[in-house]
This record gives structure tokens, C-alpha cells and sequence, in this order.
């Protein structure tokens, strides 16, 4: 175990070599690395007082929260796996995720959503109900109480994660009902409180700490497993490429369900620097947070940058300790624009959650002719063809990988599992292409394909071609039935406001970007295209426009 | 093996992403990374023909060279490991060496010590002699001869390394005579060129790949075993430190024997930059380099620098490249002063070839107290007593590590890594105290060392070779400041009853024996060394004799 590092052995040298740094600030709260690593030592024995075995699941439901942070390095201390649920979804989602998961713990706010599973789960079940699995102690009311006995060899609260079972899926399963409920606020701090100061063995780094949902590949997502060595080569790669120095401040002002902030938390936190936590995106209070904490990088974009240039119109706040993208003049005049190649590069690449966040940057690679640059200095990337073999530079395949960012699977889905990691590279489910330079370019999700003559055709090629068009605001490309071909492409188009072209117009312009056995045959005119969510709704697609004949359906 | 990420993945990656990038430059010779790639493939399968099998030895006798670097890429493909040996010592020093690594393929320089190593090793035994091992077929001489067949199973060639065996330690071993000896130049170009190109099986990251010798605790020095995750994970580090970016440009003209030129080596070659080698240190020659290939940073210190400085007085050299720390106004006239974490603390922290290279920067503490600041951000420290409990803030102690970076043991000495990693902690060897910052302030060996011009010198080998000779009853070895060298040694001796000696015999007696650099340049006669139980009290000696400069406080 000489070279075994995880979450909790950094925090516990940030605590030997940190000894008077801010760890963390939320609201009222200030914790500098000692104070964090006593309290995450309290909690993780309150938690493993209530169940929490190395392997079981920890879930968080409620906005962003110091709790995240000491949750998750609590888990790593106890070898559990900790998972901060998207609490925005419905109560349904929520529903599945508890059922999925089979947590032994719940951490939750009260929200028209989380009140009701709070209520599901901690009412017993009526008198003759299937459900027999006796309820642990209320330690979500007394977490002082003695810890409860260990649970019963049939008992759902813990099974093993190495075992690989898939959890069941309905709705009122046993499992939601046996996890122990602790609720933000006064409860989770009599919790920290009542836990005890003691030495813990040393987990390896290889076990799955973090649990993040994604990948809704067939309607449902599925909770990627990230362990400590993947988490951390994944922070230092962002060490790398955002140059980031100790006395780093990162304000944790997106979603830390989300991969995209959780990454730069932790990296924030490996280089021994201060997170800000703030519950959700507020344009005025990330201002002020920005000039009362001097933070150094925040989770902005877009409408959220053009948001807080608003809110600080007045120059009310001193936003100059921010080293970030350029944007606007007016941004760039309150900020300090950054020349780190993550900040030059505004922030490009290509990521997934399956990676630990990004796997390719575009500041590794000034110049390149691919947008999503080069591979993580951690990592690998193949551009594989469906045999699993290597596709030449120019051509379109799936964006493959290895490395030690790398996932450790998805929880409870051996098939899946088994899938994605054919011929021993990691299927990220998108397509790429390897430029000339050697840099990718990402193409688009393999979800769809066309066969059209034994040829492949992936839609997202087509309709990135077609989005060049001038003329076109907005495309998805199906296939039809072909009595030659057996498929045929036919282009479902929305021209943009006032422009016009031809059918064959666009056909050609197509042809002069693509082999001519993907430019579309058909093409069909439309206002808009329908969406689920923000990719085309190719079922509505092809019910309306003749679409059928798919590969392997 | 989703996760495994060794020096030949990257190379592979490289090849990859980065067709048009210089890997290396060496006098004439410019590789490109698929260049690079193309020829490792070849020089492995050559190898691998030639018995170099997985945990087999590779042994380069020679100075700085591209080929150091192919040679380690060669051994990662092939799960071999690769030691480039000190050139620099003497003909006795170097067979201790091939005695105890017990390389499968010696590649060498002729010089006045390798010509009779390789007479030695490639002359058969006279009839009737012990060592009756078959030599191999001429490899060196007719690279493109068929491989030869495997080694029978009592043949020394190449042991498994795991089985962690010591090999002999006598001067005419077999070993030394089985491996295959080839030229450096024109033979191992043959050798590369007769190389099939093909796939080799995947080797995991955690297998030693580079063997640096070092650490002569007890007089002879032993072979620190570093493995692709280690090597990778230090690269990283210093990726960080330095900020280095693609493009960087690494002038390595330090000693690639030495982990301090190596390591700066690797992370250029990680973030998939250029190295430029060549053959040692010269100051027109890094002057020439730096202004033709634009290099970004050099093996540069103290007196190197001075030196550079003089020898571009005339600023016949455009140094502008070159990004690094501040020295004398002349020097900082002619670079671009850097401002990384790494240039800004003038380098500073503590390492050593155990530990991949360094384990703490200066860099990442900004205002220590402790001036070797805080560890890496993938390795922990721990400042511990000899009962293997950690010692309060304040207090000396050995400098403990675990992380990433560390290396797998020292070859075939099992008995002594067992002692190095007692308590499940690295032991460097270093004392060190933890400031009240939590800062880190190296004091100095456990054991004494000698620092004469960067190189280090253990007073218990330069006494080992004193007592050889004849007319020595005993000897203890001091340093003493030096305004050159920062130290210089002193060898302190006792003659044995009657007999008779000079100051001049005794050096050149440790000198036939040593390198250069380790002979004493003072000696004193005394009746008797001072004792401390039953080694020599350096304290009493340094007091009598002028003792000082020692590394550390």
C-alpha cells in the first residue's frame, strides 16, 4: 500500500502540511484542512456506527454544501461510495436512483421531491406488507444512539459492490426503506458531532469513491464509479492544463452532481487550495463571493458570465481576483483574463463523466485542427472502428480510451459494463476523428447509425455537415427504407429565419464535405426540429418522416 | 488493464497525436514521435530476439545519447528494465554493476573502464575454467543474425526479477559473460534496423521499468527500481511545478544516470515535448543548443550557469528560449526569467531517486518556513521516530513517504527494502521536521553524505576502499567546505603498526578503485579514529579535522 493514495490520505497530509489553510467556506462556516480532516474522521465513524461497511453507498439529495465534500471524503476514509444525487430531478427519477443505488445512508434537504421519499422511506409499512426487513434505529433523530446491530445476511442495506449485483428496480423496494436518513442542517451536524476520533485502515485507492448518475443510454441513467486514483490523475491533469498554485479558490457555484464542478473542486482541493460552496448559480451573490472570499476560477459560462457583467454593472464588487476566460470587453475589464492553456483555450476539449471529466484538452494542442485537441497527459485515445480495430486519421469512429482517469464501471451493471470496455478500451458512446496533426475532433453521440449499401453512416456526421450550410438553422438526418441500399439518408431540415435553398442545394453542399454515400437522398423541409431535451427526437422523426430499416433494431 | 498508462502507451499516444512533433534531437539525428515509436518497436523486438525477456536487464554503459531514451521506451514495451549506468565511475565500480544487475544486453561506449569489462565479457573462458556458460551467438556483431534460443533454465542470463534473487558478487561471474554486448553507434543502429515492427501484449504500469543505482548505505551502491506509474505520476508532478506545456523543450545535458536529469527528461517526453541531447555538460555547446533548438530549460546550476554566462559574453547566442530561474543580472539579461512555481523557488524542495525524483517543493509552499516545502501532489509525508510513530510539529525525525511516485524496492536486496518500508512507510534514509506551518525542513542523512559538486559521496564507500589498502589500519571519511565544490573529502587514517604510507598513495590507491570525484583531496594521519560503539564519531572528527557544508541544515 506504499503507493496507494485516496481522497482521504490527501486530506490527511493537507492536515500535517496545511495546518492554517481554509479548506472550505459555506456560508457562516469556515474550516481550515485540520478542521475538516477531524470532521471528516467524526463522521465517517457516526456513519459507519449506522451501517456504512466499506462498499456500501452514501447519497446526498440537496443543493451544493460543504456536507458534498466532507461526505465524499468521508467515504473514501471508510472505503464507501458516496453520491451526490442531481436534486432537480423528479421525484420519480429520485425514486429510481434510491432503489438503484440501495444506499445505507441518505443524506437529505426537504423539497417537494425529497419529502415524500423521506416519508416513503421512514414510515413502516403496513401490517401484513411483503416488506419484512426491519428498520434500523432512528439514527436520523438520535445520532448519538448506540450503533445499530449489523444487518442480517439478507438484508439489501449493504450488498457487496464488488458482487456486481444488479439492484432490483421497483419502486417500493425494501432497500429504500432500510437506509438510515439523516437530514442537512442541525441532524448532519449532531451527526459530525456524536462520531468519534479514531484511526481507520487504509483503503486502496483502486475502490470506487464517487458514484455520479449519467448515461441514460436506453432511458435510464447509470452511476458511473469513480475511485481515488481516477479522481485524483484526473485532478492533477487539471492541475496541468488550468496551472493551477497553491491559494487557489474555486467557487463551487454549479452543481456538484455534476462532473463539471465536482472535477474542479477536487482539483482545488488536492493542491491544497479553498472551495467555496454556494447552493445553486446566483448572479449577484457569486459576485460577492468573488470579492469576499478573492476567489481565483468559478463554474461560468456563456449567459452565466453575461449574467454576472449585469449584476456588476455598478462595479459594486471587485471581481479582479477571477484569472478566467476572456469573454466580453466589459468581463475582461473586471476580471483578470488567464493565460493558462485551459483559459486560452476557453476551456476546450472533450470529457464525460466515464473519464473523471475531460479526456482531451484543446490547450494541449495551440493551433489544432481537431476542437477537442489532445488526450490528457494521463491518458489514452483510439478512434476504433465496431471490430475494435484502430481507424485510420480522416475517418470517423468511436472515441475509445484508457488510462488512469478511467471509470471503474458503472454500479450494478455487469452487461453494460462488459459492453463498454470491449477489447480493452473504454467505449465513450461518441464519435471522433483523428485529424491529420494527430488532434480529435468530436463528432457527436453514437447513438444513431445508418446502413445504406453495407456502408455506416452516423447521423451526427451528416448533420454537422449539414449545419454549415448557410441557409440551414437547424438539422437531424434518419434513415429510410431503400429497396437497393436498404437504407437511405434523408435530411429533416429548418431553414433559418428568412434564408431559402434548394434541396439540392443542400444535398450538394453536403457531398462537398462527406464521402457521396452519406450526403442525403431525401430531404425534408420543416419549422423546427422536435427535441428531447437537446438532442433531435428521432422517434418523432421517424414516425413523421418514414424512418425505418435501422441496423440491429 | 483499463487503467494501466506505461512510458510505451505514451509513446504509442504520441505517435498518435503528434505526427509532425520532434521527439528528440541528438547531433544529426531528428525524431519525429512516430519516428521515435517506430524505432523502439524495432530496437524491443530486436532485443527480445536477442533473450531480453520480460524482468530482464538492459544495461547502458555510455554517456548522454537518444538512445537512453530509446532504450528505456524499448524495455517498457517489453516489460524489461532499463539501468543507465554512471559512466563516470571506475572499472571495479562498473562490474560490480554487471555482477549485480546481471543485465541480458550490456549497450556501450568504448572508454578506458568499459573496453576491458567488454574484453572480459566477450573473450571465452580458458579451457578448464569454473564459468562454463555458453556464450551467446555475436549478437554485437551480426545484429541481424536469427535470435538465439531461449537461455536453458540454469543460465544466469536474465532471473525473474520478481524473485527478488541477490545475484553474486564475484568479479568473473557468468552473468557478466552471458549478456549480449552491443556497440554504441553503428552496431546499435544495425541492431535497431534489424527489428521487426509488430505488436507486442500489454504491460501493466506497475512493473519496474528504469533501475537507477544509488544509495551506497553500506558501500556499494544498489539499483532503485522505478515503475512506468511511478516514473508518470513524478512526470506529473513536475508538469505541475514547472507548468510545463507542449512545445517545452528540454536541453539534457545533465547526467541521464542521474534521476535529476532523467525525471526533467520524462516529463518533456510526457506532455510531448523535445528532448535535445547531448553528450555532458560543455557551455559553448549548451549555448549553441539553446539558441538552434530553442530550448526551454537546461541541467543548470550555480557554476554551470557562471560558466554559460562567460561563455556568452559576447551574446554570440540568442538565449531568449531558454525560461528559468533568475541568477546574476548578466544571466537574467541574456533568458526569460521564469515565473513557475518550480523557477520562482529557485528550484527548491527535497527528493531523492527513491522517490521518483522530488517529494516536496518549495514551489508549492510560497513563504515557508521549512525551505524543502510541502510535498507533491501525489505523495504524503511523514516525519517519523525510530518506533515508527509520527513525531510532533517541531521535532527531527526521518522523513517518511508514501505515493505514487515511490519506487518498487531495490533490486535483489529484499532484506534491505523490508527495513526501507517498515511500518508501511517509505524511510528515506533523511532527517526532517515538520514546522509549525506544516512545512517540511530536510536536516540532513541519517547516515552521512558528502555533496561535492551535486554529486553525492557516502563516507562508508570511500572508507571501504581505504581499507584495501595494505599499509591502512583504519579510516574515517569527512567533508570539508570546499569554495569550489561546496564540499571536498577528507579522508582521516590510521596506519597499521610500522608501516608507512603517503597522502598521495592513499588517493591514488581509492581513485584506481572509485570515480574520480569520490577521492579524498585532503588526508590526515592520526594514531587512532575516535569511536562512537563501533563506528567512527564524525562529530569529534569534524570538530579536529574542519568538518562542514554538509547537505541540510
Amino acid at each position: 500500500m506504499l503507493h496507494s493514495l485516496s481522497l482521504s490520505d490527501v486530506l490527511a497530509e493537507h492536515a500535517r502540511s496545511r495546518p492554517q489553510v481554509t479548506a472550505a467556506v459555506d456560508g457562516d462556516v469556515r474550516l481550515t484542512y485540520p478542521d475538516l480532516d477531524a470532521r471528516v474522521t467524526r463522521l465517517a465513524d457516526a456513519l459507519a456506527a449506522r451501517g456504512v461497511t466499506p462498499g456500501a453507498r452514501v447519497l446526498w439529495l440537496g443543493q451544493n454544501s460543504h456536507a458534498v465534500l466532507e461526505l465524499l471524503l468521508a467515504c473514501s476514509r471508510l472505503g464507501a461510495v458516496f453520491c451526490p444525487a442531481n436534486w432537480r430531478q423528479s421525484e420519480d427519477e429520485l425514486r429510481f436512483i434510491l432503489d438503484d443505488l440501495t444506499p445505507a445512508a441518505v443524506i437529505w434537504q426537504p423539497s417537494e421531491t425529497t419529502t415524500p421519499l423521506h416519508t416513503t422511506a421512514t414510515t413502516p409499512p403496513p401490517p401484513g406488507s411483503a416488506a419484512t426487513t426491519p428498520l434500523p434505529p432512528p439514527g436520523s433523530d438520535s445520532p448519538t444512539a448506540p450503533p445499530p446491530p449489523p444487518p442480517s445476511s439478507d438484508s439489501p442495506t449493504a450488498p457487496a459492490l464488488r458482487a456486481g449485483t444488479a439492484s432490483g428496480g421497483t419502486a417500493e423496494a425494501g432497500a429504500t426503506r432500510a437506509a438510515v436518513w439523516v437530514r442537512a442542517g442541525a441532524e448532519y451536524e449532531a451527526l459530525v458531532a456524536g462520531g468519534a476520533v479514531r484511526d481507520f485502515p487504509q483503503v486502496a485507492d483502486t475502490e470506487p469513491t464517487l458514484a455520479l448518475y449519467t448515461a441514460a443510454f436506453e432511458g435510464r441513467p447509470n452511476a458511473a464509479l469513480l475511485s481515488s486514483a481516477a479522481l485524483l490523475a484526473h485532478s492533477t491533469s487539471l492541475l496541468v492544463v488550468r496551472q493551477m498554485e497553491p491559494g487557489f479558490t474555486f467557487l463551487d457555484n454549479g452543481p456538484l452532481f455534476h462532473v463539471g464542478t465536482m472535477m474542479f473542486c477536487l482539483a482545488t482541493f488536492q493542491i491544497g487550495g479553498t472551495n467555496v460552496f454556494t447552493p445553486a448559480f446566483d448572479a449577484e451573490e457569486v459576485c460577492r463571493l468573488i470579492d469576499a472570499e478573492r476567489v481565483t476560477q468559478a463554474f461560468l459560462f456563456g449567459q452565466m458570465i453575461d449574467a454576472v457583467v449585469a449584476a456588476n454593472r455598478e462595479s459594486k464588487y471587485d471581481l479582479s481576483s477571477l484569472r478566467f476566460v476572456s469573454h466580453s470587453q466589459e468581463w475582461d475589464d473586471m476580471i483578470t483574463v488567464d493565460d493558462s492553456p485551459w483559459c486560452r483555450s476557453k476551456m476546450g476539449g472533450y470529457g464525460q463523466t466515464e473519464v473523471g471529466g475531460m479526456l482531451t484538452f484543446l490547450g494541449l494542442a495551440p493551433g489544432a485542427a481537431g476542437f477537442a485537441g489532445r488526450p490528457s497527459p494521463l491518458a489514452q485515445v483510439r478512434i476504433l472502428g465496431p471490430d475494435g480495430a484502430e481507424v485510420p486519421p480522416g475517418e470517423v469512429g468511436e472515441i475509445c480510451a484508457r488510462g488512469k482517469t478511467l471509470f471503474s464501471g458503472y454500479f450494478a451493471r455487469p452487461d453494460l459494463n462488459a459492453v463498454k470496455s470491449a477489447y480493452g478500451w473504454h467505449h465513450t458512446g461518441d464519435l471522433g476523428r483523428r485529424e491529420p496533426d494527430g488532434t480529435i475532433t468530436f463528432i457527436g453521440p453514437r447513438l444513431r447509425m445508418i446502413k445504406s449499401g453495407a456502408e455506416n453512416i452516423y447521423p451526427a456526421e451528416v448533420e454537422r455537415a449539414l449545419k454549415t450550410h448557410p441557409a440551414v438553422a437547424d438539422a437531424a438526418v434518419i434513415g429510410v427504407p431503400d429497396p437497393t441500399w436498404h437504407q437511405a439518408v434523408k435530411a429533416v431540415v429548418a431553414l433559418a429565419p428568412g434564408a431559402t435553398a434548394t434541396a439540392e442545394d443542400i444535398v450538394s453542399h453536403v457531398a462537398s464535405q462527406l464521402a457521396s454515400y452519406k450526403k442525403p437522398t431525401h430531404v425534408a423541409f420543416v419549422a423546427a426540429i422536435p427535441k428531447r431535451g437537446f438532442t433531435p427526437d428521432y422517434d418523432a422523426l421517424d414516425t413523421a418522416h418514414g424512418g425505418g430499416n435501422y441496423p440491429g433494431a
